[in-house]
């Protein structure tokens, strides 16, 4: 497979800029594959599992329509590039379920070799750059990171509430669990803490998520 | 569909920030039907056709990774947006196939209603906003949606070359045609311009595109 692509799109490279582009479309062709990185998360109609790639198209566009409500004023530009490459790494690492402890045990180690695996694809620079985006993202240390992983919390919390509560049911997960997990949305996006709230309540009551 | 969503994502609105915060919320919950507006392209891989959500992804990876060959500097905060919402209309006015001459005749109507109804879901200003950056990625009259509309260009290229000429041979194009298709990236990406033309010839040798 990735033989094939790399026969197909190459070709005689003798300049720098051709050898720099072949790297760059050999990856942008490789990052194909994110479409077939199927999260637990139904699509809001219920009628299919959604992939990683549309999950991050969902939350670029998340972001450019929340942004007013970030804690701290955050570089758009930089969330935006965060929002599109932060689940790259789950296409040889694969998606971890948020319920699932035992596939979290490793999950970091897992995630840093398909990192090294795939930035390692484009030039040297550009890599380390991506790499360094999505470390900073996963570590929520920053305003524009903050932002970007609250709306990787409210994206599926949306969807979640949309279908019958599907993840929370497959993860027979209770309350204090939920809260938990949507803790960065309260640090992050605190004007849209209260929705996330009443939400949490109202499912609660309906009994999608358990009572602790 | 669309009463369920606003039944269950609904709460009580009394704060204009409760009140702005529902009307986005309802704008994000309906531009999940992205995910279900499926092209003519083939995932690179051949086994199912794309959909909008999945290639706004991808358009916004290959901004990410190609701005630095727009022929003019751009603003990548302002073409990652585009990238993210340019295909949102085709939620009601559906995917019009690049090489359906008929289908294209009526499209700039069928979309312009689209956009009507989807960006007034959003706090008016905002929707502004947006369409107005929809605009000018159609018009491709700017540096930014000159570069952007060339990736549009370029991403479903590489998909025919690695699936066969999908497309390409679904609407029986000719070279005349695939040339006329991909001048904005001539026009707006120039350095990439020699390995499109080089795989173009190689596409027509290998009888993937029908020689004028």
């Amino acid at each position: 497979m990735e033989q094939r692509i790399i026969d197909e799109l190459a070709l005689p490279q003798t300049t720098e800029t051709e050898k720099r582009l072949a790297q760059q479309m050999q990856f942008i062709a490789e990052i194909d594959k994110l479409k077939q990185v199927l999260r637990m998360t139904l699509l809001t109609d219920g009628s299919r599992r959604e992939n990683d790639a549309e999950h991050s198209w969902h939350l670029a566009a998340m972001a450019v329509v929340l942004h007013e409500y970030a804690v701290e004023p955050v570089d758009l530009q930089r969330v935006l590039k965060m929002a599109v490459i932060h689940d790259l790494i789950e296409i040889y690492a694969g998606d971890t379920f948020a319920f699932d402890t035992q596939g979290n045990e490793d999950k970091a180690a897992r995630e840093a070799a398909a990192a090294d695996k795939l930035f390692s694809l484009l030039p040297a620079e550009q890599g380390a750059e991506l790499r360094a985006l999505w470390e900073e993202f996963d570590r929520m240390d920053s305003a524009d990171s903050l932002f970007a992983a609250s709306l990787d919390r409210l994206q599926p919390f949306m969807h979640n509430v949309l279908t019958g509560g599907h993840t929370w049911k497959l993860g027979r997960v209770c309350a204090a669990q939920v809260y938990a997990r949507m803790e960065p949305i309260r640090r992050g996006i605190p004007d849209v803490w209260p929705w996330v709230d009443s939400q949490i309540k109202a499912c609660i009551a309906q009994g999608l998520i358990a009572a602790d």
